[in-house]
């Protein structure tokens, strides 16, 4: 296991600097015979980038237009069951806007932790701890999508933003989730009140300020039975893949935190409820999944160097990287499962 | 990695069933040198057995008085270099009081999805999915602790429940913490109000009910820098460390889901500040880190066999747990950070 | 990877010292639902055990009478899918003979270097690097082969010695082995000259002196299509596998060094001869794999401590090992080509 | 671990098939702060190309000119601890020369093999079967070799054909090994009938033939005490890294096979002798170490597409890579070393 390999079985490797050549991951482990579908990937890139959903221009300013390279793994619209490399060069580097940075390193940023740690690090834009970093998980999750939808058709991951600084989606809201196309909403926060959002953060960023926010993942008609006991229980590699995304801070499952407030008793009367969320003994159970993140207000406002551009709330971009992070759990616990038994 | 497996360098695997005939754990990757403190292992196991600490029985009443065994991997007072395998055996099996589950399976318990997905499964009592399966993890945790002795005496873990069912600490209660004997308080809840968490429970236990909590892990003087970008940033180490123990489904660090309700303005006023939770950029600072762990309320309730003897909270016997976790990961990234340059 | 694990699916972790308080290993990977065959365990261990097989006593004169316990794993005679740690203890010490040790490390042996390597040795009849430690790969191996027997019954692996010393099996010899019983000819080298070995063996005893030799093994019926490309070929993983065992210093597949010899027109003339050793772009064809190993002269004769008590050659103890370590890796990759495809 | 990955601490990931996009390699592992030596890669990846040593032609024409393109990990000369991802875009791709092989896989080769085992396979040139892949270990072998330079300046690994088909150096020539310059020599084969070898080889490649051959790898000056005990001894690790290279089926340390014929009394009467090969106990003893590499005829001349391209013997060609899997290891162990101790 090395630091920037994820999983056990759908093993993937990511590498890149924010203002390197390039990004890209190498996944060791999805098996031949995967239909590529080369549409999916541009299109989950797509929904990474940041203002590209929605009508408004909600987050940070820089253009990716991030193309994806397929270097290897792929013939004739197939994966070869040989390790697959994607790439993506940097283009709008803009350097010059972080040259500032070289001797300061950006207050609130991790660029110190880095610079102390490994005694040389590059400081342009945060160099591997910038969101940037996420685009090579992007691109691993959605060959996981393609490879479950192999394996599990039904099975849908879907991302939202359930709170945006103080506005938080009521219970109606919530329950209406699955009939919206969150893509569509400002935020990704699936209301009538999208509008107050894009206020929200528009005046946060002219202010430099920020908000943080809370982002929930479904899973539904996840297979059953994936998560391995002891350490891999599903909730625990799902709480290491959230947390391993930059900004976050809690992680629950179900009910949550909520849960200690609750008598066993009353908890537990329905054995099929969604306060388990869809996972017992750390093993799925086939029932929905329900997950919450929470970001905590975006650093970047005190980034010189992104005066004006830093992302007012990182909530609505991280959730199609939460979305790829789900797609490796499950990919890698399916491909974990086919040797459960004899 | 496979499935019992934690750890990357310092990396222990555990096994045994509830009630088969002994459990424990292999630790291969503790350097050689460090001294082995038998008392404290004898402790940490102490701590973790149900009703040994307060004054009360709180807890269930199985009486487990384990007794660890070292059979390798130490001489002449002093780690080796070479696995250490420390095992417990099974005394108090009593599998009479289980021969009911072996038709059907436990309600809220995982037996269910253990049946299914391996098609073959240990009912008695719970078999490797029962807490009894953390005592493996408190003896590696106090191996873990005798290393990070040498290598940063300072450093220290302490663990208390900061809400039991409905009762949470005060502001002043969670302040005066680390001036208190923790294990001295019926349910390790350190307020003056102990005797009602006592109560409360008694009550519980005796109208077969139970109650969530959640549990704080304090790391004091922790190492600076340890934390590897990308995946095994040190909070996605932790909250995959603690969302392994049964019955957790929630995960903060410093503010945690609180923070999504702070501006950014605010939350970053401080950039030495506890909201951080210790953890900047997923590398600790050197300051405090702080971790909050929820847990739901015990499902052992609807089970028929242990009428009468299910815990009616498992924060309070989960808290040597979390902590001997904690320590695990910070053995674990402490040897990681040994390569982070030449 | 830690030090003491071996394997990727089926991973087994080994662990004590020669003269500790016992040995042992567990297994993570193993499928529920394998029929637990403790003959076979037996049987196996018994095998190892010096001086056990043909009519004399041409091995080292410890009696070990290993015992295996099942700690863990394993229920109502099937494997749970769950970790199973199975241990020896170790009874035979002897601890006074090797107290002259303690000042002087053994020449020859690996003594000095664990010495300088780790700073603290247990310098008992070498500890870990004694041969004793093997008794943990022959109790896996037993296991990989239970596992096997369910997927591929007619998959066998033969061992037997093909030279001992100066006496080297002849051609006609070689292809008669499996109609033998290898185990019932001394020095396990079938051959009607096998009292000659013996004869020679016993001479290199009382003169202190000993004898290298070759090992082959033959895995017939193995499944096909095993091994994975690149670094995890069958024959990479077989080499590492060999080569990790105590006093080899050679590997060879099919005909090996001697195919340098062949032109390639005469080599490739029959494609599915047996010059490719059974696997062909590192992958097992489903032919007999052939494979041999070379031992150097035992270096137990420098060693005081052992005067009269040592092995004269390795070899014939090493097969039941060498065969230990083909299982785990077919049980290995067996278990890999589960996720070849989708 | 995954297929295409090697190493524990210094872990590369190689991908690409032979006619694909590109191939490639991610270390992930090498600790920051090594200066980047790019004339170093380019010169060991100028060393692999055929033909390109020597005065005279008598390997493969395929001209591959590799330009490596170093995507991540270095800033300002120095490696950051980050990921490095290097890649070599796939020029010269004749891919019209392969498309016979389309129906026909390509006998002697894998390509039936892969076929069958993954049901999609690339079948131009061998897909990622074809000795091109060992582009990728050319590469990651110059990182790990540059990391030792900083760490242990004396350690040189020094390559050379010991025979080629039925020439085999002198023992005269062997001892003046290091006193050449191996790369001038024809074949590698540092002997003064140097020209015969390439009248051989071109004969052999006019009469559509192969030979087969022995590669020799000595170290100078490595580090004592690498290597871990049990499994990843360095010698077993160096033959897993060794048997990984194509057309392999042969390993020996120190005296190898040989040692088998001399008794125990001469084998040990020089307790720090070549005959051990520098590794005692697994465990390096900073003598020299001598490895030595069998090779099978190569199997291309069955391949109607190569016809008259086919490389007459693979073993010239394959030091460079014997070279580089040698400082992986190397690399790998040295940082396992820092976790030896406390």
């Amino acid at each position: 296991m090395s630091a920037s390999q994820f999983g056990s079985r759908f093993v993937i490797t990511t590498f890149g600097e924010s203002h390197g050549t390039a990004l890209g991951v190498v996944i060791d482990g999805c098996p031949a015979g995967v239909q590529f579908d080369e549409a999916l990937l541009r299109k989950e890139l797509e929904r990474r980038r940041p203002g590209h959903h929605g009508s408004g221009q909600i987050v940070s300013g820089r253009q990716e237009g991030d193309q994806a390279e397929v270097l290897s793994g792929v013939f004739e619209g197939k994966t070869l069951g040989t390790p697959m490399a994607i790439i993506v060069r940097n283009q709008d580097a803009r350097s010059q806007d972080y040259s500032a940075i070289k001797t300061s390193p950006r207050a609130g940023h991790a660029d110190d932790m880095w610079k102390n740690k490994f005694g040389h690090s590059d400081h342009r834009g945060g160099g591997r701890s910038s969101g940037r970093e996420t685009v090579s998980r992007v691109m691993a999750g959605s060959v996981a999508q393609m490879m479950m939808k192999h394996v599990s058709g039904p099975t849908k991951v879907i991302g939202y933003a359930s709170q945006i600084g103080p506005m938080t989606l009521t219970a109606e809201e919530r329950s209406e989730v699955l009939n919206k196309d969150i893509d569509s909403f400002q935020g990704r926060f699936p209301s009538s009140r999208d509008s107050e959002v894009a206020e929200l953060l528009k005046k946060a960023q002219e202010n430099g300020d920020s908000h943080g926010g809370i982002a929930e993942i479904l899973i539904q008609n996840p297979p059953a039975y994936l998560g391995q006991p002891v350490f891999h229980k599903l909730k625990s590699d799902l709480a290491m893949a959230f947390l391993s995304v930059g900004a976050t801070n809690g992680f629950e499952l179900g009910l949550g935190f909520e849960a200690s407030e609750v008598k066993g008793t009353e908890f537990h009367k329905n054995s099929a409820g969604s306060q388990y969320g869809g996972i017992r003994g750390g093993i799925s159970t086939g029932e929905s999944i329900l997950l919450r993140v929470s970001f905590k207000p975006t650093s970047s406002i005190l980034d010189v160097a992104k005066k004006g551009r830093h992302d007012p709330c990182i909530v609505t971009r991280a959730i199609p990287v939460l979305e790829a992070m789900t797609w490796l759990v499950l990919a890698d616990h399916y491909l974990w499962s086919k040797t459960d038994r004899i």
